[in-house]
């Protein structure tokens, strides 16, 4: 049981997350450090004593890093959390640690982790997995295989104009889906409603502090009525924001993850329903599930040691 | 030169056009019907006699259809167009002209018309082709195949909502992007503006009759303020479209075919200049050329004669 392992790691915009993983996704070592963000070399140091540390068996290493990967060349070529451009990410890891090394985006990681061995691992072809935390992040998975795109690109789902003078997008355009759809609609939905008026449970809760979705989903978990109805608005948005990409890729299964999958059916349960009224022709196509992810923060990093694994054949 | 043919079959809302092509794309012989759209019994029989009249020194007959087409089982699922439901096209069609027939939809025919022999013929692996004419359809050409999703459905691009308020579509939603940036909307806003002010030009070339877009398009190409602004307007909702499934495919090339493609400029230079706005990190990508398609209305046909000697082996 188990056989070949390889280091998995995940570069957040914070966190640096390394996990020592075998061919099952079994996970028998983890370590953690900050991201240095602004400075690449410092973290770079950080990836090199995470990996150091975790190297002992090691076949490899596979790194899923948030930004826009070129994963043919192994080059990052723009973070927008890391403030790194056209860093050989994948070069400079594998010379250090003396390892055969794959460089992904951490989205198209999650994805097949989750698609080998999280919530969609009993589908073989096609899978939507969609990433829901601060922003909107995906991994499409086709024909059995991560789908790259032409230059190592795809994927790149939150960035869909939904409302055309929605709220200004980090991408510089208004209204991306990841705006309403995602961490950062339930933080400024909750502060605009809590600013409206003071004393709704979610700014009694907050006391003071600045409104974020967490407080909206405390308070809906205490069924309070503007909560809910927050996370029903951010949820059918995320619905049919996932029918208009079920549209496009035709997928087996959906899985959404990510902090705000984390809430549960506070958001599922709205983003299913609007799914279903938004997909095209629902009665004439085989069910779609949409499934809560199942590996947690740690499908990043499975996701790359999977990846690094079988690329060495 | 040439080597094989067989019969491409293009069945639309209101005609059924049929090709008699080769290998190398070069059309032989053409005919056309009108489709008898509320009778499927009729429509079988129109399309029978299309293919009987090309069927000598055919290997094979292609059919693209406007719908819901489930490749692996050759049967339309859902034809809005055509009132068609669950019918099993491909083995009706084989039968009754002893030929192999593969059934496939109709902008998935066009899109490898425009892959293999039109505007994208230098492109190898990864081209998105968008068909822009009363609605908005498309093809995903991915790693040098078409791209047909888990149950054939794939490619449903126009179905995004991307205006959360905005008009009803056929599909029961409101605001879906074919709405916003096709024929429809050309239609939609012309007639707006013309009964707004009945002395604009629009108005004075429709003299009466329905506003169309083909007098936004006249009017336009005279100068018109009025009717460059509403291209433009379409034209940009078309360009942010498809940048958002640039993000999501990462294309080598996109095409845009259809009827209002025919308007070239009109409608391609406002959508160019909204797309680099719109896409993802425009700097750390190769340019993706949005092409006006090559092959017009006999792309379908072309394609679908093309897939079914292909699937001859």
């Amino acid at each position: 049981v188990g056989g070949r392992r390889a280091i998995g790691i995940d570069i957040g915009g914070t966190k640096i997350a390394g996990l020592l993983v075998d061919e099952d996704g079994t996970v028998h070592e983890r370590r953690e450090r900050d991201t240095p963000a602004e400075d690449v070399h410092a973290t770079l140091e950080q990836i090199q004593a995470v990996g150091a540390e975790l190297a002992k068996g090691a076949a490899a290493i596979g790194i899923g890093a948030a930004g826009m990967v070129d994963f043919e060349a192994g080059v990052m070529r723009s973070a927008p959390n890391l403030a790194w451009r056209e860093v050989p990410i994948r070069d400079l890891v594998s010379e250090r640690l003396g390892l055969p090394c794959l460089l992904d985006n951490d989205a198209n990681a999650a994805a097949w982790g989750e698609f080998r061995f999280g919530a969609a691992r009993r589908y073989e072809e096609a899978v939507l997995v969609v990433t829901v935390g601060t922003g909107i992040g995906g991994g499409i998975i086709a024909d059995g295989a991560l789908y790259r795109g032409a230059h190592g690109f795809a994927a790149e789902i939150g960035h869909f104009i939904v409302e055309p003078d929605g709220p200004r997008c980090g991408c510089g355009n208004r209204g991306c889906w990841e705006q309403v759809a995602s961490g950062q609609a339930l933080d400024r939905l909750g502060a605009e409603a809590a600013r409206e008026d003071g004393t709704i449970l979610i700014a009694r809760m907050a006391a003071g502090n600045p409104v974020t979705g967490r407080y909206v989903a405390d308070a809906a978990r205490q069924g309070d009525a503007t909560a809910r109805a927050i996370f029903d608005r951010v949820g059918r948005r995320l619905g049919e924001g996932i029918a208009g990409l079920v549209n496009v890729l035709d997928p087996e299964a959906v899985v959404v993850g990510g902090g705000v999958a984390e809430e549960g059916e506070l958001i599922l349960d709205p983003a299913r329903r609007a799914f279903l009224e938004a997909v095209e022709a629902p009665d004439h196509r085989p069910d779609i599930p949409i499934l809560q992810a199942a590996l947690g923060n740690d499908a990043g990093a499975i996701g790359a040691a999977a990846l690094a694994l079988e690329s060495l054949g």
